[in-house]
């Protein structure tokens, strides 16, 4: 049994664990570890939105070019593409690159195939929207969950391995315990999303202001693997009530402190569906999301099924990463997007 | 908006709160008062046991023996009457008397009218059994949570007033941060539950010692004064789901560290039912508490419940309150009763 927080992060508390020193989670779960020179990752959602299906030839290719950039020079060291369809009815096709080092994820920044195609007036008569959501958070201000071993998904397919099975998970406030930076520091939020350009209203680009410790979690389903029995464990117990509450955050997310929530189903390159689905959700704080997650029914239900059933879990993969990052650390951009997506729907504008 | 920790039991945290300080609960919660001067309370469970119906007038008149007494010389601060069956099949009426000076509690146990009728022979041809649970836990080792502000059951009664609404609810790990103990101490468990005389499986007088910080929860729902719509609010929604949970704590709590629970139904004098419940557990710790109570489906559909409807309640009393306690501060004696009788069902025998 080890600690979440590696050795090399580990520090003088000011801020106590919730439990007592000898708490022992009721199964066995696992993070991913980076060796220490990694200090700082990034995680880029590059989106591309359309409204009728008559474009999604379109915006499969516009997928397409993003998807070259990620293998071009200066590469993610790991991306996985998505789509979904979001509240306005709006389908949305996701890449998300994973950098381990967020000197060489500037670099790739400002590779000019990048900075040239998302700068360029083209963009804006393509036709389709086109946003990135970017954060690159420190490793003290991420952590990641696992219910198995072997080829992590998401920012753990970045880290240098897996820890032994780890202390902090099993009760409410287990999340917050895995972030290193909770030994020290609570999280809290700073300020308010604004609007820093743009019109939400008028299309074209507008950029959002982040504020700190803004909260991301990803919290994914793999069935790709799954014997008949977990197959209908995740598509009969599991998902409708996973639905239901993704449904509810991306619908009334905004009186709880959830900015935007999106469950999205991986495809490949021709947009063709796979066995494996996630939620991305973009939180207020830390704090907003332990509430709804301790307090909403639907969540609560999962949480119990999958208390049941964790032990057990052979093929099917459950996972979650979260992280926070400072305003400093965030580029939330906006292409001809309707005035709902992602940042922009709670974005106040001011003077 | 204020602490649950009284002004006065305020100290320097060695152990911090779970939550940010700018927490806000999601509805007004109240605790007790007492004033400065209450140092330590006393809380005497008095049982009666019987197997038949036909003992039940035996019963009753044992209990309301013990009812004079409580009303006698030294008399408790309050008390208040309940049976339930236990898992055995057995009937078990119980009075619990509770003092707000443990002084005069120890008088009062030291009153010849108590401590004969207690040491007599004769209670152990009487053809009943009878058992004493008392804890006596100092302010800083109990807390309490009441969905209204007037009449106070249980150790509320015996306090001096009520509070303002209090901060430290509505989130898992706001019971622990009720105890004003919680700034400085974990709480947790020293030793087994140990015969210290006696054989459980002989009959007769058996005494089992505890250790510190056995805690015990008191849950209660009251309905007497309910409407309609509260009346079924509580028992066509709360109790099936309540009775659920509070049957697998009595049939299977010992692998979670659940002593014993009681799920008990307030009565008169004469035995008549009254519309009221609450439920009496007994834990080798808070922390097997807290791990129950924020994994286990039928607590957590309580709590959803509860969360939903608590802002509107008028007429349903719903409460707790929960101590810890040292374990010489503790008496738990048995006579006549069956094997599985409070704290005898996991005392160990040692030589």
């Amino acid at each position: 049994m080890e600690s979440a927080i590696d050795a090399h992060l580990v520090c003088p508390r000011t801020i106590s664990r919730r439990v007592p020193d000898d708490y022992q989670p009721p199964f066995p779960m696992w993070v991913g570890r980076a060796d220490a020179p990694v200090t700082q990752v990034a995680m880029a959602y590059l989106g591309v939105q359309y409204r009728d299906d008559t474009q999604r030839g379109v915006a499969l290719a516009a997928l397409a070019t993003i998807v070259g950039m990620l293998e071009g020079r200066h590469r993610a060291d790991h991306y996985d593409l998505t789509q979904h369809t979001d509240a306005d009815g709006y389908a949305n096709l996701m890449a998300v690159g994973y950098w381990r080092n967020p000197v060489l994820f500037c670099d790739w920044l400002r590779t000019p195939t990048v900075a040239e195609w998302w700068g360029s007036d083209e963009r804006l008569t393509d036709g389709i929207g086109f946003f990135r959501e970017i954060t690159t958070p420190r490793v003290d201000q991420f952590e990641t969950l696992y219910a198995f071993q072997d080829h992590l998904p998401g920012v753990g397919a970045v880290m240098d391995g897996v820890s032994g099975d780890i202390n902090e998970h099993g009760y409410w406030g287990s999340m917050r315990e895995r972030f290193p930076r909770s030994q020290t520091d609570w999280m809290q939020p700073s300020g308010r999303l604004r609007i820093a350009s743009g019109d939400p209203n008028c299309g074209g680009r507008v950029i959002v202001q982040g504020h700190d410790n803004i909260a991301i979690i990803r919290s994914g389903q793999d069935w790709r693997e799954a014997g008949t029995e977990e197959r209908a464990l995740y598509l009969d117990e599991i998902r409708p009530t996973l639905s239901a509450g993704m449904d509810f955050l991306r619908d009334e997310g905004q009186a709880v402190g959830c900015y935007s929530n999106r469950f999205v189903q991986s495809i490949d390159l021709d947009g063709n569906l796979l066995d494996e689905t996630y939620n991305i959700g973009h939180w207020r704080s830390l704090e907003k999301l332990e509430r709804w997650a301790e307090s909403h029914p639907t969540h609560l239900r999962i949480f119990t099924t999958f208390f049941r059933v964790a032990a057990g879990l052979e093929k099917l993969r459950l996972y979650h990463e979260v992280s926070v990052s400072d305003a400093s650390n965030q580029t939330f951009e906006y292409i001809n997007c309707h005035a709902n997506t992602g940042m922009l729907r709670d974005a106040v504008t001011t003077e």
